[in-house]
């Protein structure tokens, strides 16, 4: 595994960070390395984009978890906790425009520096499910 | 990187494989390393999860590409393609039961015997977007 990218955000400070794309309005680049531009064809004709990052403030893992958006604990595999064995985050950003080997990109929620190991056009065909229900996540939602 | 859990599925060779989860209604196990088991408690309440898998068969990559959906050159990251520099997966397949470490999941499109890497669960608040457009895809789509 290694980066064939990095992310340049607003964000300095983990604290400051917004937990998830859809909960940020923030813009950013993607500065694609020089040796992967010829990769970028066609990508600017997708309106959103799945970015493959790697948490790398994130030091260790425990597998019980409180996720910020609940006050109990669950398994780190039924969260989006970032301390994880391998930890990689995987969200959707709506691609504003692309220059050359620069993307352009709205609903930032990661680290300025964040280190990229992939990117893929977000297709609804593969990517969506709308017959779903989510656990703890819904209950939590409930209760709001 | 390292494997958390293999994957379980009817498919021991390449061609007969599916190329996406949304054309498949397989059904397989992902087999989670008993160290690793604690952390799918409450997994079992949502209805679909994301697999972070590695192409375990892929190996080397070209950054242009001809996806098997098209009869054009485009570029790697604006594909699905598998052979990547980074060569990682990211199906949604439906949890079907968690019994233990072991899940039975629908709509497996990988190789028997694949390395995971992570399991999130697939939440629509986070993971879906609607008002998208998909360039080259819709393009083959609109000439089917």
């Amino acid at each position: 595994m290694h980066p064939i990218s990095v992310i340049h955000s607003p964000f300095i400070d983990k604290k400051q960070t917004p937990i998830q794309p859809t909960r940020s309005q923030a813009v950013g680049q993607v500065e694609v390395f020089p040796e992967f531009a010829a990769g970028l064809q066609d990508l600017e004709g997708f309106s959103h984009i799945i970015l493959l990052y790697i948490f790398h403030q994130s030091h260790g893992y425990t597998l019980q978890v409180k996720p910020y958006l609940d006050d109990q604990l669950h398994g780190l595999f039924a969260t989006r906790y970032p301390c994880r064995p391998n930890p990689i985050g995987l969200p959707i950003v709506r691609l504003l425009a692309r220059r050359d080997n620069i993307l352009d990109i709205e609903g930032v929620d990661v680290l300025d520096g964040t280190p990229l190991l992939d990117i893929k056009p977000y297709v609804p065909d593969f990517d969506m499910r709308t017959d779903t229900h989510c656990g703890w996540y819904d209950n939590q939602k409930n209760r709001e």
